[in-house]
């Protein structure tokens, strides 16, 4: 047998995550960039864009639970949720899990994400075929920038801030999705680990500050991804993640296996530093 | 030059951290493990123990706060606290923050980690000659069991339950501290990471729950320990993390970089999976 290969994803360039590859099930080049998805024994699938870790089978719960939920749940009746990005199918699975949902629609850039998702990854691409998905392959800045009110809630879920997701983090597109909320909207965004680099991650904040009237940070706890504590953007102009938040509502999705209705609170008590962070960019804390 | 040299621990044999050694400062065998201690460019001082992280430059502050604060806290008066292990010092050094604290007396079995953190880690060992402070090098389980009621908060801040610790996380040592405590007394106990080692982790709780009336868990975020998400125990038989909290009193603590008075609440909302494996343990949740 030749020697395992192990995949390394380095922080700041000398440290980092390393993960055996076991079985490598797809290495590609998509018109975007290279995809890859391989098994380990312990975390099961994992998928890599360019070489940076997606989703883990193991803890893609972690994020996606906790991406989705406390927005919509902010929202007394999210009917029209738009995902930017998300290809691999774990945020609209947790979207769909809300009644009032009535048009879950999915932007994503790279269709060939979605393909391979769906033939390798099954335990997130589980609600592309459900009735209240629609799949638009394209490219999100342009979606945001050709439509106008029409969602109650808008999830981005890219890739880190550099290349081709970088215009996901400027408040050209921070603008564009505001102009495409209908009154009481929400926006919510991955916003990368404040542990390591701190310039980029306040610049997020800085920027969507500077578009919406109310941003607030959240975290959970994301073991694949730098760091291993994640942070997200609540972004609204006339609502917060409490007002309209309904405890039985919450307490009847189904199937969570991170988000409970306490973390709607606890999880925007950020570590001293981060609220620090938070507060220099001028955001709520 | 020769390639540089990297550390990896690995998580379930096929996942992991892995840290570049820029420049190595000690590495040698105390009386009872391997110590080493290495630089690195963006993590600084990085102390190894039998070849697993005990702390980083970087990140220690999240550790030693999170497993200080919280409980001494709880404690109308810590007068007289005891840390089982912590030879580094930076348990000691958020201890002594607390004006209350009369008398912090750290029982460390391994003396050389003490000296050698002394001169290589100045940034925790800070409080070693702080007037309140005791140093004791010797077994915590025979101190334990050579103590009958003297402290006000007993913190165990060990290294992984396998080998010389493994019984500083079974119910025999936990009797002996439970006895040592004054009426109100608080244990508090790091317990690791609740992602990968599930039987394991569910068993320190039982076997806490089988000597304490009262026991809860509290998760927070360090990076560079295995999944970046580390939970700790709240143990005591008469009082809760909030009964005696007073948030005047913790905003007077001294340059935190991690506690926050919201995260006395906070931390102890869990993610879902950790809930409901508190809660198979018998603990409070």
């Amino acid at each position: 047998m030749p020697p395992p290969t192990w995949f390394t994803e380095l922080e700041q360039g000398c440290h980092g995550l390393t993960i055996r590859e076991d079985r490598v099930l797809v290495d590609t080049h998509t018109s975007f960039q290279r995809l890859k998805i391989f098994e380990n024994a312990a975390l099961g699938r994992v998928m890599l864009l360019d070489d940076v870790v997606m989703l883990t089978e193991r803890d893609e719960f972690a994020y996606h639970e906790m991406l989705v939920h406390p927005g919509l749940l902010a929202h007394p009746r999210p009917a029209r949720v738009l995902i930017v990005g998300g290809g691999d199918g774990g945020t609209l699975r947790e979207v769909v899990k809300h009644p009032e949902v009535e048009r879950a629609t999915l932007c994503e850039i790279d269709g060939e994400v979605i393909d391979y998702s769906r033939e390798f990854l099954p335990f997130t691409a589980t609600a592309f075929d459900n009735p209240v998905s629609r799949v638009v392959v394209g490219d999100g800045l342009e979606f945001m920038r050709a439509h106008e009110s029409g969602f109650d809630v808008v999830i981005v879920d890219s890739t880190d801030p550099v290349g081709m997701a970088e215009g996901l983090f400027r408040s050209p597109f921070f603008r564009d999705v505001r102009r495409a909320l209908r009154p009481g909207g929400i926006m919510v965004q991955q916003t990368e680990s404040p542990f390591f680099e701190i310039e980029p991650w306040m610049d997020i904040f800085s920027q969507l500050t500077s578009v919406f009237s109310s941003v607030r940070c959240y975290g959970a706890a994301v073991p694949m991804y730098p760091s291993g504590y994640w942070t997200f953007a609540f972004a609204a102009d006339s609502t917060t993640p409490w007002e309209h938040f309904d405890e039985e509502r919450a307490a009847r999705l189904p199937s969570l296996r991170y988000y409970e209705p306490d973390l709607q609170q606890a999880a925007f008590a950020l570590p001293r530093f981060v609220r620090e962070m938070v507060r220099k960019a001028g955001a709520h804390v």
